[in-house]
């Protein structure tokens, strides 16, 4: 199937990549990526144009592997491959939400991932209203049966997009506990920070091993606003849910790696990730076709230099979905030493500030790069770097190295698995800022001779 | 079928109406209504959950007529009543839209009202793209035959909301053109100035008489903008669109008139004007649930004033659809003389501006208003007034004069016809101060006593 794809995609699709756009000799790189940057727009632009959603294990990210093998390989970088893997798959179907009484009227509404079906006929119960996730915890067991679980804990902006963990409870674990606490189904308001737009943010969910899924759904934000309202208003209120999502079973799904190589193969390699799938009610801009691009736009930056150690690109399948993709690679390259991870998943929007995770003796190449960074207005902070989805287990594994190039998300979440996560959504300048950050750290760790991996306190 | 609905909500629902609140003795009713008028609000807040989405001549607007009916006669209000009207009514069926070739994704499109159907099997054709309404009008006859005509004509946005008669010709025009040099159908950038928010703009259209509606769609910002992308590659591009609208024939609608009544009934009335009916995809907020709200919510303040004017309130029906009940009410009192009309229909942003069209014996007038606005920051005009679109027919038939409070018009096409027009986009204090505005417009002309109407010039 890929292979048909690709064959198709070159014979119908000129890429007209600009990923050979260097910076003239002398210049620093960063300062002008900052200006000039080509790529990050170009990748951005060209996957949500030419191949729009790409949902993990569906025909729709093979199309999106196939534009970036064919992107990477044009754009000259090395050993271009695709890293196939299985994967469950689970595709959306119908969704509708309306109030049968005492307000008839229709809500929008869209399933979660892993939600179970209504069936076609649909389903129609009375609401049992939840304030918080801790209140659903509360219920006794048996409460709920029959009953739609409303959920309708709100979630704040943060820059940091710390309210995520927080907040985004309701959808995580929200629905396995409805399901065991007997309910018919799940809505919530939708873990996301905008307040007036009528657009319901996917995501998934999971239930634990025993649980029958129920169906879930995320109301936008106005409408679990009008469902609150509805009920405070005393009479009980009746929903109509019609989700019929269902699971394919195992399906194909890869990762795509590419590589500029360095001089020094005995130096293990930095593995910069982002992801290539993208959840199917967007085109994936902010998440993560934007990642993509402010990666690739960095290597690409530092093409003309000379570099010690092998950077590896990785644009990781299935994230969205479970993190399939991350998995796989770092099952996949489990003999390959790594010396240090980074990941740019958190839209388009500027870098402010840098954590490090590593050993001591690389704190004179944090006071480099911290230097580096500050002219773009980004600062030091003082927590340690985590990492982002997709190189966690190869961090895990192999106790790697980490830079986190921190994104303000103080808009993330307005668009956040949502169809606003379009090309409309990016701003050009932000977009450059990144790259330019990138730049600078990658250009100090091309050469950088000293161990990066951090050994696990005892 | 309205009775028993009327029936209905006086049995189950409390309407826990404000407006009896009233400006204590003493106090500038504008002010006070500036800083705690709740009735706007609570008109806005209540249609929007306990009604929603209303269109003309649908079972939802009778609905609102009902709900109406009930608020106004609670608020005491005079003569509340029903007008009841005929009218042909289109409703919307399935819609969606894709690219088939070269780039298959999911566009988010919305039919326009009046729009022909493609019929459950859908259609498929090659897009044929004007950047401008103009060069559709351009294109030779017999030139769309089988195609699928697109309009990429890009509105911005105008505080005055001048753009929309420019930039609406694609809407209001487009689909008639394109069928007449026979196209198979019509998709359209939505007449809209949100640049990227994934709602579809709807509206009405017009096909001559003779023409056979053809499908026409709007598409949202973003998907237009990413059509454009993939037309500028250079491939053919092949769209399918599924829209199965329907005409219903003819069905009920009906006015809601209140009155708060002069003491002089040799003065003939004021009439003042907002439309009850919505389009179906938001729950009408800014319009015009709270467009009824700053109308009523005036009246109810000057409520305690000596008056010697009548006030007449008409809650409009179905405007949307062919300002259908602006045309009944001129019909149905036509024997009754008026003085002078005025429409709250531009969303619920504050009232920047003031015009007039009144008599020059009525200078004085104009200018005591004036200077009772100055201090909400609304500055007089040079214009004339023209009135809002439910008043249009009595205003022409009668002469009547006219005060225009113009309100900000900034985003309100951000909003206009999409699911985005709901209550958490209106701003309360913007919202109050429409109301203290008209309050001050009211108290001056419930005490006039010279005439109000305007001869036609010769």
């Amino acid at each position: 199937m890929t292979k048909q794809i690709l064959l198709a995609l070159g014979a119908t699709t000129i890429l007209a990549t600009s990923a050979f756009a260097a910076p003239p000799a002398g210049t620093d790189p960063a300062m002008w990526a900052l200006d000039h940057d080509p790529v990050a727009w170009e990748i951005t632009e060209g996957l949500t144009t030419e191949v729009g959603a790409r949902q993990g294990g569906t025909e729709a990210e093979a199309r999106g592997r196939a534009w970036a093998l064919g992107y990477l390989r044009k754009a000259g970088f090395a050993n271009v491959r695709e890293e196939a893997f299985d994967m469950p798959t689970w595709v959306r179907g119908e969704e509708r939400a309306s109030v049968v009484s005492p307000f008839p009227q229709k809500f929008a509404i869209t399933a979660l991932g892993n939600s179970g079906s209504t069936g076609d006929a649909g389903l129609e119960a009375e609401v049992a209203y939840f304030p918080t996730i801790d209140a659903l915890r509360a219920a006794p067991d048996g409460s709920l049966t029959g009953k739609i679980a409303f959920v309708g804990h709100a979630m704040k902006p943060a820059q940091d997009g710390s309210s995520y963990g927080a907040f985004g409870q309701a959808r995580f674990v929200g629905p396995n506990i409805a399901a065991k606490k007997g309910a018919a189904a799940i809505v919530i308001r939708s873990v996301g920070t905008d307040h007036n737009h009528r657009n319901p943010h996917t995501g998934n969910t999971n239930f634990e091993a025993g649980v029958t899924p129920i169906p879930a759904g995320a109301l936008s934000i106005p409408d679990a606003d009008n469902l609150v309202r509805m009920v405070e208003r005393g009479k009980p209120v009746k929903l109509r849910l019609l989700l019929t999502p269902k699971n394919l079973g195992t399906q194909k799904s890869g990762n795509v790696v590419a590589e500029l190589p360095g001089s020094n193969a005995a130096l293990p390699p930095i593995v910069i990730a982002c992801h290539l799938d993208s959840w199917d009610l967007g085109t994936g801009a902010i998440d993560d076709a934007a990642g993509c691009g402010i990666i690739t736009a960095a290597a690409s930056a530092i093409k003309g230099m000379k570099r010690q150690r092998t950077i590896r690109l990785l644009w990781a399948g299935a994230e969205e979905v479970g993190i399939w993709g991350g998995k796989a690679y770092a099952e996949t390259n489990k003999t390959v030493p790594h010396a240090l991870a980074m990941e740019s998943d958190f839209g388009a929007d500027r870098v402010w500030r840098v954590d490090f995770k590593l050993p001591d003796s690389a704190k004179p190449l944090a006071d480099r790069i911290a230097a580096k960074l500050a002219p773009l207005g980004i600062a030091r902070g003082k927590d340690p770097a985590s990492g982002g989805a997709d190189v966690g287990a190869i961090i895990a594994a192999q106790n790697l190295g980490i830079i986190d190039l921190q994104q303000d998300g103080s808009r993330y979440f307005d668009l956040h698995h949502t169809p606003d996560d379009t090309l409309s959504m990016i701003d050009k300048a932000q977009l450059r800022q990144n790259v330019a950050a990138w730049t600078a750290v990658l250009s100090e760790l091309a050469n950088y001779e000293g161990d990066l991996t951090v050994a696990p306190k005892p």
